[in-house]
C-alpha cells in the first residue's frame, strides 16, 4: 500500500485480501467468500470501479438480508448431456458457478453447446469475468440476468424489466478475447444515483417520471422508471432476457425479485443463463473461423472504431505492472468495515 | 382473385400457388420451390409486405444467380446429440431447415438445448416463421444471420456488419407466441432506398455518407452505410451476430458474403444459427415458469405498452378470414413473370 495524495495504490494481493477479510467478518465462509473477492479483485484490475472494492459495503448488506444464506453450499445437478444446473442455495452466485464451472465445460466441449442455469442466488458480479472464465477455455459465450424492475418498456410507463445485462465472448487465439458486457437499460442504476447527488441533468432518452412522462431531472427518473436502450429493439431484447434467465430456468423474473427483496435494496436474488459453444465443434468445416474472426475485426479497428473491452484491457496491463489506485476516501470507508484475522 | 380498384384480394392458396409456379418457372424444383412459396405466403398472409408476393422478382434474380445451385439437395449431418448441421449446397436456406427440423427439434427435447447450423445458403426469408415453427413445438427458440456489409460499426465510418438480424420466439399456452425478429441494423436496407425513391430525407442515426459523415440522404446513405440501432451496444450485438451465424459455423461473414455476391446484388449467401430450449427440461423446478412469463406480459400490456407481433398477429386473423390484399401493381408485376403449370 502507498500513500500519494488524495490516492492509495494497493497490490492485487492487498485487494484480494482486503476483500476477503471483509466478506469473511460480515460472515461468509472462506469458500464464499474467496469468489467473490476474486471477482472484486478482478473488477478493480480492470478499473470497472462500479464493480470493484466500491461494491464491498453493499456485499456486507447483502450478506445481512434476511433471506442471504451463508451457510449456502452450491448443490450441482448434472440434468442432461448438454444442461448442467446449480442451485446456490440463496447465497452468492460465484460459488455456485465455480462448483459448476467443469461439468458446464466439459459438456460445451463434448456436445458443441452447453447451457449452465445458476438458481436461487444473490447477484452482484459483473458478468465479463465469467465470460472470460469461458474464452480462456477455447469457448464462445453468452450470460445474461434480470435484476430488479426499475425499467418500463416500449411504449410504457413504469417499470416491468430489469437491468438486464448480456455479456458476450469470443476467444482470439494469442490476444485478449472479444468480449462485451452492457445493461439493456439505457444507463445504469448506480449513474442516475450519481447524477442525482451531483444535481446533473440526464440525459433524454434515459428515464421517465412516476407519471411516465419523459425526464432528465435524476430525482424523479429514481421515482419513475428507467428506459431500455434502442427503444422497442432494447425492450424486446430486454424482455428476452427476463424470460431466458427467469422463468426458462424456473427462477425469477426482475419484478419478482424485486418483491423478494422486500424493500431491503440488496443486490438482487434471481437466476442466470449461461451458454457456451465450442468452435471446434460447431465450426468443424472447410472455412478457417479464426481467419474470418480477425477479418471482421480488423475491418472494424482499421476505420478506426474500437471493439468493446480495449479499456479494459489497457487497465488491466497498468494494474499487473504498477498495483491499482484507488481514491483516499474509498480506502477510508473500506478500512473502516470490520475485517477478519 | 378479386379486383376492386386498384387492390387484389387473393386466397391463401392463391397466393401459395403463385408464388410456386414462379419459382418452378425460373428453374427450382419443387422440393426447394415449396418451402420458400410458403414462407412468402406466410410473410403476406402476415402483412410483413417486403417478405410476400413483393419478393418474388428478387428470388427469381437469385434463382438467376450464377453461384445459386437449383439442383441442391440438404444434406444433413448428426453431429452430436446437441448439433445438428445441415449444407444447403447453395440452395435456398428454408428446404435445408425443413430437412433438418426434425432431429433439431428432437435434440431441444431430450438434451434441453439444441443448435442448428445451416450451411452454404441464400437467404431471403424472414426469421419469424422458423421461429414459430419452433414455438409452436413448445421450444424457446433463437434465430440469426449475418447479410451483406452494408452497417458501419459505432465509431467507424464504413461498412463491416451485415443488418443482422435477431429474432426470439417464447410459447404461450394458448396464445400467440412471444415473438420478435428485427435487423440489428437502425433500419432496413429497403427502406433506405424508398426513401430515395420517394425524395424523403432520413431521419438522423440511420446513416453515415461515403466518407462517414452523418447523412439524412438516401442516395449519400446508399453510397455510404447504414449505422446500427442502440449506439454502441447495438453494434456489439450486431457483431455478436456475425460471429455466432458466421465464423463459429464455419459459414461466412458480411463481408464474405458480400464478396461471394461478386456485384450480381442478389439475396446474400451466408449461413443461420438456430438455438432451441425445452422449458420442461431447462425449467423442472418448483416455479410455475408460465405463470412468472405471464405475469411479465401482463406487466407490460397493462400499462399501454405492446408486444412484439402483435400486429401481424391480426393481419393473420384478417387474411386467414378474408384473404390478402395487394396493390394492383404488384399483382400485375407478379402475373408478368413467367409461371410454370
Amino acid at each position: 500500500m502507498e500513500q500519494s495524495g488524495d490516492r492509495v495504490t494497493l497490490g492485487l494481493d492487498e485487494v484480494f485480501a482486503i476483500a476477503k477479510s471483509v466478506l469473511v467478518a460480515a460472515g461468509l465462509p472462506e469458500r464464499q467468500a474467496e469468489p467473490v473477492a476474486r471477482v472484486i479483485t478482478e473488477g478493480q484490475r480492470d478499473e470497472c470501479h462500479s464493480h470493484g472494492l466500491f461494491r464491498l459495503p453493499g456485499c456486507v448488506q447483502t450478506i445481512n438480508h434476511p433471506r442471504f444464506n451463508r451457510a449456502a453450499v452450491p448443490v450441482v445437478e448434472n440434468t442432461t448431456p448438454a444442461v448442467t444446473k446449480v442451485d446456490a442455495g440463496f447465497g452468492y452466485s460465484l460459488p455456485a458457478l465455480e462448483a459448476a464451472m467443469p461439468l458446464f465445460v466439459e459438456k460445451a466441449r463434448t456436445v458443441g453447446i452447453s447451457v449452465l442455469a445458476i438458481n436461487n442466488c444473490f447477484h452482484f458480479s459483473a458478468l465479463w469475468p465469467e465470460i472470460e472464465m469461458l474464452t480462456a477455455k477455447g469457448l464462445v459465450a453468452i450470460a445474461m440476468t434480470p435484476s430488479h424492475s426499475w425499467v418500463a418498456p416500449a411504449g410504457g410507463s413504469r417499470g416491468a424489466l430489469g437491468t438486464n445485462p448480456i455479456a458476450f465472448g469470443w476467444p482470439r487465439a494469442g490476444q485478449d478475447p472479444y468480449v462485451f458486457d452492457f445493461a439493456t437499460s439505457a444507463i445504469a442504476r448506480g449513474d442516475i444515483s450519481l447524477h442525482k447527488m451531483a444535481g446533473k441533468p440526464l440525459q433524454p432518452g434515459w428515464a421517465i417520471d412516476a407519471d411516465g412522462n419523459p425526464t432528465t431531472d435524476a430525482a424523479a427518473a429514481l421515482d419513475g422508471a428507467m428506459l431500455t436502450f434502442g427503444g422497442h429493439k432494447g425492450s424486446a431484447l430486454s424482455t428476452m432476457i427476463e424470460l431466458l434467465a427467469g422463468p426458462l430456468i424456473a427462477d425469477m423474473t426482475s419484478l419478482e425479485s424485486m418483491d423478494f427483496d422486500d424493500g431491503v435494496k440488496a443486490a438482487p436474488a434471481h437466476g442466470e443463463i449461461l451458454i457456451a459453444f465450442d468452435p471446434a465443434i460447431l465450426g468443424g468445416g472447410v472455412r478457417d473461423n479464426q481467419a474470418s474472426s480477425e477479418r471482421l475485426f480488423s475491418a472494424i479497428v482499421d476505420q478506426g472504431a474500437r471493439l468493446p473491452s480495449v479499456r479494459r484491457y489497457e487497465a488491466r496491463a497498468r494494474s499487473l505492472a504498477h498495483g491499482v489506485q484507488i481514491p483516499r476516501h474509498l480506502y477510508d470507508q473500506v478500512m473502516s468495515l470490520p475485517r477478519a484475522g
